[in-house]
């Protein structure tokens, strides 16, 4: 059979020439018992074939599942946001409209999941708890955490008009990582870890900004004054 | 000192008040060095310390570092893709738009890791792969996926309208996952691996729905037809 | 300096004759400060050179530290106890001497590592189970399974003659594993487990070689009944 | 059925009168058909039952296989082998007697485990070299290493006799680990460090009990030289 499929994105248009008279074989009824078994060997013995052979690949592979009966926390991170904020004119210290488009995303990757039960989200990071017992994707780690920080990311883009009025200037990202808690009291104390690195920081970018916004000091002598 | 911030995203317009004041005093020279030690005192006794007994959470955190000298390979594949490209018209059996979409994304990622060197992408998914002796993130698997995942979707979502008359109707988002390669043979039967399921896959697609849009025949009728 | 030392087992004895006049020079006085750096530069250079060059492998060993706040259970298995027990003509359904060997090992295990806190056995295996909060060899699950199961072994070879009066025709073995349990009741459920699986094999065994023993029926005739 | 199983260490002796009378029921073969039913219920319902409501903790077993195709290298490491030697009076520098001891015992891991290719030891560690595309114990790495440990050690205390004139004092241990590497310039740099360490501490210890043993110094004179 005279099929040539360049199935990788640069070879497309000239491809499926061949199929037009297969598919004349294929619904003429009167010769279709003949092509039958032709089509499928050419296909099975050449294409199967080679798929067999590469196919042990996939043994390399990792199993990475979460043990089970603990916590799964996900948290994500902006990825150079720092100057993501900058490019964009967040307000300081905080920016209203980037936080609600946060908790936009975040309210996302929860419809998404429902074995998420809680979230919790501070600065350009949050951490989502999936319920102790769940069982989705078999706990395996890559798939929890690749796909919450895609959802994430994909719903900041997606959203961004609502909150912002300015256009994005180009596409921001966030990393992502897995980490256990057997208990709960850990997993509590990973939310007050959490808070608390959101108190010391709200309450020193609040102090800093308002030297510089309503103090009318610069950026540079507020770190001098080596208060904060 | 009275300063209170409630620093997650309920809790927010109240909370400066504090801080006028203090900027007061802290701009006013003549109280200066009063206030100094004041505050910063208020600021390490209270969180830091809260800060260091939670702290301990992070031990939880694993190090899940590549294999030194192995080639690391990131796929990401599309999650519910099926429903998506309905959802969105998508021509059948390739969608020019989507794939020119998929290969921009792709590119967005290369050129945001220059430690990648070779990306391959089929249907919904797309391979990346970092050189061998690349050091980047300390190698830790769980930031390459899930950056690369971030990335690509970010950027999928971005460029949309360059490439598609109509709008998303919702975020879209792609899982990742790390596969390691000891030597180059075996990137190579990655990557034709890969390849062959391309194949495989355009092939059967191609075929079904040319039976469908230009034989006539019902979805139903084609998989009667049991050739495929 | 004509120092020749091959240092692994094959060549040994003639590889200190270099050493006499190194000593020489060194334990006389007058001529000490003249030898010193010299030495130590030959030693740094070549030595330290080559190891630097090498060292590098040290990164390929992964950090497989236990995720805190678990319980830690070893559990060490016999690797062919079946034909052991056979070649040493262990009583059947079960070996007075044979238990009472194993608990003293368990004893030695237990002697060695202050942080287990329980043990549990039956037949050829033995779980330890290691208290939640503790910190040894930085939970590193290799350090601990691999000593657990070498400590019994050795115990086990060690004291036989205790117990046997037969002496050992080969060395046994035994393997082992670390399970990590989150919850007080997942680590009960797991001695509940291993004592159901002693209680059916037990239960199994003793009927069987009542059966065979005092039933006079052979090994296939018993099989052949299908009752157990 | 009246049958107690007490099959835990403690209880053993008082336990089987239960099944001299199953025994006498099964072997009457008038009977036989009647009992059939009646004990296999009691078993299955009882004890087949309870294992599987506990089974469920095999699922925290973790999936530790070592990633296809590379060199797996296993070291086994004498513990506290400084205080070993010391109780056993070993020769200094090198105790003869205890490096052949090692290599015979080096020598029946390697009769084991046909997979292993190569063997390199010094001091009291050993170092096995499985082959690369070894598929023993399916590569996990807790299977691999505890068992090299065990065989080890179970061959060193079986074999002391053999090499030494005093009894061993108490049993030795080793602890082992599991490291990859993935190219064959890998592995031979591993054998290249841990060769460079031999040297370095062979030529150390030749040359601090030279000085000692033959010079005359004390230990705490030649640690005061400065020279090693």
């Amino acid at each position: 059979m005279y099929i040539i499929v360049k199935n990788n994105f640069q070879i497309r248009t000239t491809c499926f020439e061949g199929f037009k008279s297969m598919k004349a074989a294929l619904v003429s009824t009167k010769l279709h018992h003949l092509y039958r078994n032709l089509i499928w060997r050419s296909f099975s013995t050449k294409f199967a074939m080679a798929n067999s052979k590469f196919e042990y690949v996939r043994n390399f592979e990792t199993d990475d599942r979460c043990l089970p009966n603990t916590w799964i926390v996900v948290r994500v991170d902006g990825r150079g946001f720092h100057k993501f904020s900058e490019k964009h004119e967040f307000a300081k210290p905080n920016d209203k409209r980037s936080l609600d488009l946060m908790g936009k995303a975040a309210g996302r990757v929860m419809t998404e999941f429902k074995e998420i039960c809680l979230a919790y989200g501070q600065s350009d990071e949050f951490s989502f708890v999936f319920k102790r017992d769940m069982d989705l994707h078999k706990r395996r780690a890559s798939k929890l955490m690749t796909s919450v920080a895609s959802i994430f990311t994909s719903a900041f883009v997606f959203h961004w008009p609502q909150f912002f009025d300015i256009p994005l200037k180009y596409p921001p990202s966030f990393d992502g990582r897995v980490v256990l808690y057997p208990s709960t009291q850990n997993l509590r104390d990973y939310l007050s870890w959490r808070q608390a690195d959101c108190h010391i920081n709200n309450l020193y970018n609040t102090a800093f900004w308002t030297l510089v916004l309503k103090g009318n000091l610069t950026n540079a002598e507020v770190i001098s004054l080596k208060v904060l």
